[in-house]
Formats: C-alpha cells, sequence, structure tokens
C-alpha cells in the first residue's frame, strides 16, 4: 500500500474517508457506459497512488486491474467502497464492507428515501447495517466525490485541475457547470468535491467541517436544496468562516421552485428567507444567482476580505463608470470619498477633463499609456477612505483596441498591478471588456492571483461579498455572546405549574416572566371581581385605560369581544368589564375565564414585533419586523438563530427595508433603537435559559423615542398536554 | 460613384448620412495612433464601396487614396463627413461641408456642452452654421458610427460581423463591450451602431425610427444615459416595438449611478423608476443589467415574442430544474400546468421514476439516447397551456460527459429541434451548462438560429422580455385610447378666471371640473358664513362631518390648523368653524379665507394617490400608488405617461407592490379595481382636455368594494402668476 501524502492527522473522521489510501470499486465494469467503468477510468487516468479494488463477480481483469469477485475477497483494506449496483444490493453490501474494515462507502444509487415509501425503508435498513458495521455513508442517490490533491477522481471528470475551491453540491449538473465554467475561465481549481445526496449519515455540516480542516481548500463552496441539521451546520459554519470564505447557493428561493426541490430530493426546504438570514449571520456569504456561485467562489479564495464598503473605482470609459456606480449602490456598496490629496495626486498625472471624484474616470489620459491605470489604482490604494479599488473598462485591449505598441505598457501595468497586489491588504478587482479575449495583460494577472471578471455585475457581487466579509469578520468583539441568564425561581415555578396543568403561560405569568429579566412591560392590574376596579382608577388616575379578558381558554382575545380600549373613569371600566365577560362567554360558553387586565393606553410609537419560533432544521430562531402589513403583506422581517450576539441584534434591526420608518418619517421623532436592541437580546438570552419554551410572541411592541412599550406578551410551552381550544 | 444597394426610400433622413454614397473624411491621417487613420482603415478593410474624401491639408495621399487639402476641394459630393479635428475647427467646417452639399457629419471631439460654459457656447456656435447649412450632426462627443451591411465601419473595430442587431450607445465603451461578447459568443451580428454622443441634433427617438425603418435591423438596442426629448422617443417607440422589439438599458438606477451620469454626459437623467414604466408602456424591453443585454437582444430577434408567460421546462438535473423554476417565478413566469395527456404522452418514453409535472425532469432517461429530449420539447410545445419551452440541462455534452457513441443521438436531437423550431410559432430557449465548449450539437443549434445560453439566469431574462412582448402585442385592443374628452364650458370658465387672477384653482373649483368629467366626488358644502350650518346638518344628517378651510393662500391645511373632523351636530361644527378660522388667521394674517368646506367623513378603505405632474423630458405623467408609507418611505408608484390606454391604467394598479392589499387583507373585502381604472382613464383625459393644468393631486383617494371616495383634490395651474406663499 503506498502512502498518501499530505494526509495530516485531525478532527474530521473524514480525512480517511476522503483521502483514503485503498478505494474498492463495487461493480467496476468494462463497459464504458457504465459509472463502474468511468470511475476507474477517473482513478487510472489521474494517477490515483493507493490500492484499487475493482470488485465484480464476471470479470478477472477490469482495465488492467485484478478484479476480486467479493468485497470479502479483496486482500488489503482499502478505508473506502465506491458502490455502483442498485439500490437493493446495498444493504447487504454494507454489511460486507464493514466486515472487511472499510470505513466509508459511496452510494451512486438512487430508489431510497427520496422516493418515498419502499425506499425509505432500504434507506433504513442500509442505514442499520452502516451503525452496526461502522461504515459511514455518503449518498446514497449522489453524483460521487473527487479530491483531486489525492489523484481521487470519481466522476472521471476531464479538464478539472487540482485547486483551492471545494464543493459540496445537491446537484451533480451543477458540479458539471461549476468545471466547465472554471475550465473556459482558465484559472480556478478545485480541491474536494462531494455531492452529499440523501445525507442519510453525512451531512453538510461535516462536509463543511472536512473542507475546514482540509489544507488544500481555501473556499468552501456549496449548493444546496436543504439542510438535514440546519443547527448543527450553523455551528459548523460558524467555526469554518472565521478561518476561510464559505459560498451558499441555497436553492428554493420561490415557492414554485421549493415544490421542485422538494420533488427532487427528500430534505425538508424551510424557508429561504429565513435560511438566508440565518447562513448570514454564521458569516457565509450567500450567492443570490446560480452564474454568481464560481465568481465570487473565485474572488473570495483569492482576495479573502475588504475591510468595509468604500470601493474606489478607476474607468476609462464614462458608460461603465455609471454601470459600476449603480450595481455598487444597489448592493449597498459606498464610493469611497477620496481625500483631496488622493485627488491632486490624481490630478497630476491626468487630463484636465478627467474626473477625479470617484467614479474616476481618466477621460483618454490613459489612452497613449494604459500603464497610468495601475498608477492610478497605487494613488487611490493609498487613501485612508478606500477598502477596495474596483478597476472598469478596457485595460488589457489597448493594444488591441488603439496600437500594437502600447502593449508593452500594458505588461507594465499589469506587472505594477500584481505588486500593488502584493504591497497592499486591500482587495484589487478587475473587470475588463477584453476578458473574454484573454489578451496578454489580463493573462498575466490571472496568473499572479488575480480575478478578472467579464462582467460587471459579478465583480461587484464579488466586492460586496468581500465588504460582507469584512464587515463581519471585523465586528469580532461584537459578535461575543451576551453571558447566560439565570432561570427566575418564580417563573420557573409558573412554567411547571402550567406545564403541569397542560396549559401554556397566562398573558401575566409571561409578562412577570419577561419583567423578572429585567424587560420592561407596561403596569397592569389582574382585575378578578367589580369591587376592584375603584382601586385600579385610583392607582392609574383619570387617563385613558385598556381591559383585554384573561383566560387560558381564549387565544385570540380580539375575535372574542375581549378586548375594550380607551376607557375613562370607573363606570366606563364597569361596563366594559359586563361586556367583554358578555362577549366572552358567548364566544365559549366553556372557557375558563380568570379576569380582566387593565392597563395604561400604550403610548404613540412604531408597531413592532419580536417573535420566537423552534424552527425544526434550525431550531430556536428569533424574526423582528415591523407590525401589520409590512409582516403579513410585505414580509419584510428579518430572522436571527438563538442565541444572538450584540452585532445579530444591531444588524436585524438594520436589516428590514422598513427602516426608515424607525428613523423617523412625516417629522416623528427616531425610535431608540438601542432599547429595541436590548430587547431582542433579552428576548434571546430569556429563551436560551428556559428549553421549555417553544413559542414567544410580543405584539405588539410600541417603539418610540423614549424605547418602547410591550403590550402584549404570549408564551407558548413546549408540549402541554392541553388540548388545542376548538 | 458607385452606387450602395439596398439602399431603399423612406421616411427618415437618416437613410442618407448613414449609408451614404460617399464620405469625406476631414482629418484623415497616416499616423497609426489618430481616428483619422483608424477611420480610413475600417473604410479600406472592409471594401466600402462609395467614395472616400481623406481631408488634409498636409498629404496629397492617405494609405493609398487622393487626399484633398479642403473640403471646398473635394471634386464629388459625399452625404456624409467624419470630423476628426478638435473641438474649436468644427463650426467653421460644419459650414464648409454645407456648402458642398454634405447632409450629416459625425462629430467625434468632445469639449462641448459636457464640459459646460465654453463649450456649450461651441457647440451652440456649431448648432447654428448647422441649421444655416443645412447639415445634420451626429454627436459632438460621439465614439462614431458603423453601418456593417454597407461595409461603413468608421470605428474600424475587428471581428464585428454583418448581423441584425442594431445599436445606439451613449458610450463607446460598451458599444466594445458588446462587439467583444459577440465575437465571442459566435453569433450575433451588427446592423447599425451610432454614438448619440450630446444629441445636440439628432436624438435617441430620430435613430430610433432609423433602426425601426432599416431592413437589416430586425432589434434595436439602445444603451441610453439620458433622454433629451422624451415625449417623441415614446412615440417613435410605440411605433417601433409594433414592428420589431428595442432593448433599452438605461443607466442610472441609483442617486450614485445619476450622479456618475451626469457628470459623463450634458443630459438629465430624470427618475429611473419612471423612464422604466414608461419605456414599458412603449413596449420597451428594458433590461436591468449590463450583462443581459445583448443575451436578452440576440433572443428577442431571433425568437421575437411567446403568446404568454407560461413556461414549460425540460430537465435532465433536478438542481438545475430548481434554479429555473426560482428565477421564472421571480421574473413574473409560470410554470406550465401540463395536461394529462401531456403527462401520458412523457410517462410513455421516460423512466418511472421521470417527473411529469413541471419542470419535467427526465430522470435519466435521456442518459442512453439525448435525442429524446427533442420528442419531450415536441410533447410539452403542443401543450395549449404552454407559451414558451425551455431546456435546461447538459444537452450538447452528452457525448463529451457519457460516451462518445452518443453523437450520433445528441445531433439527431438537435435537428429535431430545429425542425420543432421551423414547425411552430412557441419559443424554443436552451441551457446547457456545456455551451461555453461549443460542442457540436450546440453548434448546429445556434447555426439554425436558435439561442444558447451558458447562463439560467440570463435565459429567463429572455423568456421574460418574450413573455412581456408577447402580453404586450396581443394586447393590442387594450392599448387603443380613449376618444378625446371636450372641454366643460364652466370648468374651462374657471380656469381662465383663476389664471387671469394669477391663482390656482380652488379646492371646490377643482372637484366641479373633476365632477363635470363624470368623476364622482364626495358631496360637499362650502360655507361661508355661521348661519348656514343649520341647512348643512340638514342635509346631512346627524354623523360625523369633516370641515375644511378653502383658501388660495393656504396650501397646507392641516399645518395651518385648517381641518377638524368626526364634527356631529349643530354646536360641534360651528365650534369647529371658529377655531379652523381663528387657527389659519394665527397661521396667515394675510391669507384670504373663503369659508370652510363641510362633507360627510370619506368611508373606510385603501388610501391610495393619484398624482399627475409634467415631467421636463417626458411631459405630462400620472402617478399611481398606496397612501402614506407606500409612497413616502417605500416607493411603490407606478408611472405612465398621459394619454393612458386601458391596458396603462389596468397594468399600472396591478404593478405596485402592495397590490396584495387591494386584494384584500385582515379579511378587509378587495377594491374595486374596476372603479380605480376608471378613474385613471379619466384623469388622463382630463389633463389631455385642459393642457393648462401642470399638476393634479388627488390624495387621499379611499378605495373600498363599492368604488372609492375623493377626499382632496389639487390642481396647480401653469405659469400662474401668483407669488408663492410664504
Amino acid at each position: 500500500m503506498n502512502p498518501i501524502e499530505g494526509h495530516l492527522p485531525s478532527r474530521s473522521p473524514l480525512h480517511d474517508i476522503l483521502a483514503p489510501t485503498g478505494i474498492a470499486v463495487i461493480g467496476a465494469s468494462s463497459d464504458p457506459t457504465k459509472r463502474g467503468y468511468k470511475a476507474m477510468v477517473g482513478l487510472i487516468k489521474d494517477g490515483y497512488r493507493g490500492d484499487i479494488y475493482p470488485v465484480n463477480p464476471k470479470a478477472d481483469m477490469i482495465l488492467g486491474v485484478k478484479a476480486w469477485p467479493t468485497v470479502t475477497a479483496i486482500p488489503g483494506s482499502p478505508e473506502l467502497a465506491l458502490i455502483c449496483t442498485p439500490a437493493a444490493s446495498v444493504p447487504e453490501l454494507i454489511a460486507e464492507c464493514g466486515r472487511r474494515g472499510i470505513k466509508g462507502a459511496v452510494i451512486l444509487a438512487s430508489g431510497f428515501a427520496e422516493i418515498g415509501g419502499e425506499g425509505a425503508a432500504l434507506e433504513q435498513a442500509m442505514m442499520d447495517k452502516a451503525r452496526a458495521h461502522g461504515v459511514r455513508i455518503i449518498g446514497p442517490n449522489t453524483s460521487g466525490i473527487f479530491n483531486l490533491h489525492h489523484r481521487i477522481n470519481l466522476l472521471a471528470l476531464d479538464n478539472v485541475r487540482p485547486g483551492d475551491v471545494g464543493i459540496i453540491s445537491q446537484s451533480g449538473n451543477m458540479l458539471l457547470s461549476l468545471a466547465l465554467e472554471a475550465q473556459h475561465n482558465g484559472q480556478v481549481g478545485f480541491s474536494t468535491y462531494v455531492g452529499p445526496g440523501n445525507q442519510s449519515d453525512i451531512g453538510f455540516n461535516d462536509y463543511l467541517r472536512y473542507l475546514g480542516e482540509d489544507e488544500h481548500t481555501r473556499v468552501a463552496t456549496l449548493y444546496v436544496e436543504g439542510f438535514r441539521d440546519g443547527r448543527k451546520f450553523l455551528d459548523v459554519a460558524r467555526e469554518v468562516t472565521a478561518m476561510k470564505p464559505v459560498v451558499v447557493y441555497k436553492s428554493g428561493s420561490t415557492e414554485q421552485g421549493q415544490k421542485a426541490a422538494s420533488s427532487h430530493t427528500g430534505a425538508l426546504a424551510g424557508s429561504y428567507a429565513m435560511t438566508v438570514d440565518l447562513l448570514k449571520q454564521a458569516g457565509v456569504s450567500v450567492v443570490q444567482y446560480s452564474d454568481e456561485i464560481l465568481p465570487v467562489a473565485e474572488g473570495l479564495g483569492l482576495l479573502q476580505k475588504a475591510s468595509g464598503k468604500r470601493v474606489a473605482v478607476i474607468s476609462d470609459g464614462g458608460g461603465q463608470a455609471t454601470i459600476a456606480s449603480d450595481r455598487l449602490a444597489e448592493a449597498g456598496l459606498e464610493l469611497a470619498e477620496l481625500s483631496e490629496a488622493t485627488r491632486d495626486r490624481l490630478r497630476a498625472i491626468l487630463f484636465p477633463q478627467a474626473s477625479t471624484v470617484n467614479p474616476v474616470d481618466v477621460a483618454g489620459s490613459t489612452d497613449a499609456n494604459p500603464s497610468l491605470l495601475a498608477t492610478c489604482m497605487e494613488i487611490v490604494a493609498a487613501d485612508d477612505n478606500v477598502d477596495s479599488v474596483f478597476l472598469v473598462g478596457m485595460f488589457g485591449g489597448y493594444s488591441i483596441r488603439f496600437a500594437e505598441s502600447l502593449l508593452g505598457d500594458e505588461m507594465r501595468g499589469a506587472e505594477a498591478m500584481v505588486d500593488l497586489a502584493k504591497a497592499i491588504t486591500k482587495p484589487l478587482v478587475i473587470y475588463s471588456l477584453y476578458t473574454p479575449v484573454k489578451p496578454p495583460a489580463l493573462r498575466r494577472l490571472h496568473e499572479a492571483g488575480l480575478p478578472i471578471y467579464a462582467s460587471i455585475e459579478h465583480a461587484v457581487r464579488l466586492l460586496a461579498a468581500l465588504g460582507e466579509r469584512g464587515h463581519y469578520l471585523n465586528a469580532s468583539r461584537a459578535h461575543r455572546l451576551p453571558p447566560a441568564v439565570p432561570r427566575d425561581p418564580d417563573s420557573a415555578t409558573a412554567i411547571h405549574a402550567a406545564l403541569a396543568a397542560g396549559r401554556d403561560l397566562l398573558e401575566p405569568e409571561a409578562k412577570a416572566l419577561l419583567r423578572a429579566h429585567g424587560v420592561p412591560v407596561l403596569e397592569e392590574r389582574l382585575v378578578t371581581g367589580p369591587e376592584q376596579l375603584a382601586a385600579v382608577v385610583a392607582e392609574f388616575g383619570e387617563v385613558p385605560l385598556a381591559m383585554k379578558v384573561v383566560s387560558k381558554d381564549i387565544l385570540h382575545k380580539s375575535d372574542a369581544g375581549g378586548v375594550r380600549l380607551n376607557l375613562v373613569g370607573e363606570a366606563a371600566l364597569s361596563a366594559a368589564r359586563e361586556a367583554i365577560l358578555a362577549s366572552c362567554r358567548a364566544y365559549d360558553p366553556d372557557a375558563e375565564i380568570e379576569g380582566v387586565l387593565v392597563a395604561p393606553m400604550a403610548p404613540k410609537g412604531v408597531e413592532v414585533i419580536v417573535g420566537v419560533s423552534r424552527d425544526p432544521i434550525f431550531g430556536p430562531v428569533l424574526m423582528f419586523g415591523l407590525g401589520g402589513i409590512f409582516v403579513e403583506v410585505l414580509e419584510d422581517v428579518a430572522f436571527r438563530a438563538i442565541p444572538l450576539s450584540p452585532f445579530d441584534a444591531r444588524s436585524m434591526v438594520d436589516q428590514i427595508k422598513a427602516r426608515k420608518i424607525l428613523d423617523g418619517v412625516r417629522g416623528e421623532q427616531a425610535v431608540d433603537r438601542e432599547a429595541l436592541v436590548a430587547l431582542l437580546l433579552s428576548v434571546s438570552s430569556i429563551v436560551s435559559a428556559y428549553p421549555e419554551i417553544a413559542e414567544l410572541d410580543l405584539n405588539p411592541v410600541i417603539a418610540n423615542a423614549d424605547g418602547y412599550a410591550l403590550v402584549d406578551a404570549r408564551i407558548i410551552l413546549d408540549s402541554p398536554t392541553q388540548e388545542t381550544p376548538s
């Protein structure tokens, strides 16, 4: 057995499987249309240096390699088996593999859980064998794997070269598409590819951990239709993104797409908007369009990050400078404001008609000497107001468009750009309309590790990803989680009592819990008999009060006629109480009514909603948004996985499209954002401290310049045995 | 002089200039770095068959062609002059050209209106000469022109081939970029290119008319930074789009981009959202991203239109089917619902595990015979529920990926697709991940005029453009403008009186005008003295009434304390009137107060806004949106140029993002959309009938299931001499 080089000890058990010292190909074949042939060709052609064991009862030799009739007959101990045989044969083969000491198996066959019924039973039988015999499963229903630095190319893909982009893709066609694009682009190489298939054993989180540890992978790139254990994935992603960029394309952004996706794999799809928010929370670079996956992954791998969002544009054509400006603004980036000193230095080398305001337009100054563009890049890169430099225009094509004699200047310009890229930590991103032609100057830049774009749009997506990644990584202190809060004994008791009684928390109990954890809740009084109303008026005064019913049996108080507003004085309160009780009794004659809550009317302000639910894929998730139509019609909400860091809380308030309303419109004062941020952090801590809380709903919270008023609070407990009220 | 072929008589005077029988190159040069050299090379190399007259006082021959010292010395009568000399020389040269009988001049120099001051004066001097001598001007500050079918290539671009895409681009780099992309793509050819530059004489509308008439142009493609006469452009576009597709990329989609654009040209940029709406109203296909311009133009040129938005997807990979589904839904397209008969026909040829629900996933059925994909396309194309067919996957690459022996099947599949495309009127759009490799089957499809895409995103943008164009063209009856309405004599008198008095219409006058034209306005009474209040109560009854001040001097009634709501009974009305008068007198002691208007409170419903203004570029424009934050914060509004067709009115109600609210949320009934449509059409007719109306504001209009209530109306007249109240 040949030792495989570069096989370092590390934590993930996948290293053994994905960089094995020997491979059994079960169902190896001499028929060129079979996958068992392709895999053999891939291993042999790429020069795999481990042992290859073709398994086929009907052949002695396959492609010049001695074949074995069964797995049991294999003389050595390969770490990986590739199983190319039909689904029904798999469970027994897994048992055989286990007995032979094989640690992992790649299962190509489809016909498992993704077709439901019988397939699901077969997948279960396979997993039973796998667990019993200690075999880890990649797939089933996978397109396979490759690990090019170890010359393992089980897909027998042509023309892929070893490089630093790792890929996990639930679609084999997507891998093929990226490989063809990379071949055409001429620069991007790959490290490891895995098709996770049905993820019946190993899931996205395990593969991502492996790519995080893999020394050959500089950027992990994932095409995901659905996660199995989203919470674990987020935990792994948070660790990996601190070290290297992780790029995710999540399919199913629309209902239509989700339907298409779930007919394709067995995994749950989840809400797209929520998934994107949670991935970004973990530092993942989410790309929205499939044709941006490779451009963004390549650029992130090469350039790593920018320290912020202020971009300096150098252009030799006003039109494309304008397009770049539009795209940068749409992507949330800023045109850096160049200092006067920078502008003076530009003016000194450019024609008078050049624009030295960002976007810089050289206006013909470089026509006779394109290397001046490199000088411009150097000048703006030295400006403290600039986080990244974006060259837009025809660099690389001057010698084609104007005069061949300019080639020397262009090559000197390219060298100067390469030197600049080495000398500074700010990313240089280059769009050239000559990219499809691959002229010498661009080839030189490409070879030196600078990404070159043929589309302004793709270049800007990269700049946005660099900026977001920089923003995320630079905020390290704000990512620290607040300390866990201890449980309040009274609240814990109330929860236990409610669970024992098979009910959720009553509104006063929920509010008491919040108050116990420092969340300011509007003062209110529970009134259980008419004789208490006078004391309530004495306490609150002759101000407008609100009254609502308290009953574990009435969830939708307004529908039951259980709410009355703007009540002034004892007579009004008394009448309202009678009306509420009558209305609620009519609504549900069996409802147990504890009484009514009386509180001052909420102050004026902006209605916001804070909600918590436990997602089956991602666990406890907090939602924030503006109330009313913003949530119901515009779905303008932000999600974060609990626990939230201060960075998370602040970014979710900033994220909603209607945030201008929080800043004050129509002459209103801005609301106290820090108070909202504190509320989100408190809710996150509370939910972490009480795993019994299944759902929490603060709707509405009235936010204003002085803070906020919490008008209503609902806490649903996990597994209450009570029946749902009809 | 050689006659130029294909030079048909037609309306636009530009045909003479853009397909001239002779060309003078003023500033022709033997120096390869000069434009006067490039142009000569371009004409000679491409084999221009008209006469070429180099003009250069210092040379006898240029590139083997006899040169002339001055324009006056030229012996023939070329129709076009290319002027390559500096800005200062241009006015006198134009005069010389005119005297020599030259009909048009292309002026490359910059340094005119785009730099302001002196440059603007120079441009004026040039235009004075041009008008005096009957010379039409292309530019100045233009990159030039080409007309490849006439072998006129004044830019000396290499590797552009004659074809059917006409281009008008305010950015020379954008033209270069499109030309390089086309060269690389290998299929797209061009007809005429013009850089309109400063549009000091000939503008976008003239060039578009020319492309509309040009027999060599199948699709007109425009890169626009700013229009000079937007209204005329819309008129021309409406005519041209009825015959051939017009693709526009409008730069300046963000404030940042608009700033960059206006530093680049002298044209006003206008509001991007409004410009896009008006272009679409004229049937233009607007593309949002610069890298979509060529893919969309190519596809529209080849395929023309779909009859609707229902797309059938045929795929050989679930992942990319999902991506396609997501993008189709985002683009407002639908997955066609395949009939049972269609699904039966698909089931008969595909594996049992294939999905015959759209998106169709062949699930391996075509691995051994890719020509089956063509059969699938034929089957879904025959379904009446399908408007267009989208093939997604690896077609063209089966013989590369699986086995070379599949090449025959792939070529047969390609032939079948070509035959299908000829036999049906539904567009076939093909995305293949093998597009960058240009395999034989894709080359065959390409040659036969089927567009092949390397990006699902670009293919979907084309499908969307095809669907929108089909939707627009098929609605021909709904595009008919309603008949003009005659002016109401009383309203005309009121307008004259107001103009004579130097004021705008008072609210009652504005409402009377609307009422006279059949727009239902809430009943209301003008009260000029306290003694009239009793009669008002008698008329309206003891219902809640609203009261507001009427004064030509008070525009913002609420700010002046001039509005009181929910008044019941005479005493309340009387007190409110006193309060309003006192408050308004305090607000503006000099205000002339006519009285107060009293009307029943508006019914409940959804607040919408209808506004009209006169845009300096596009003329009268109508805006529609939901009231309050939808307009102020979310800018969720639709614009149409007046006059509106029924199609326009309906489409603008459908366009706003918050349209769900009109359909009824939180249990509310849907509003009467047809009533809103009728209101928009009425307002359009009214504004057309009264050119004196500069602005009209109906804010708010309360829409509900029974129609709408017009609560407030403001009409601002053109050029009232009255001073703005302080």
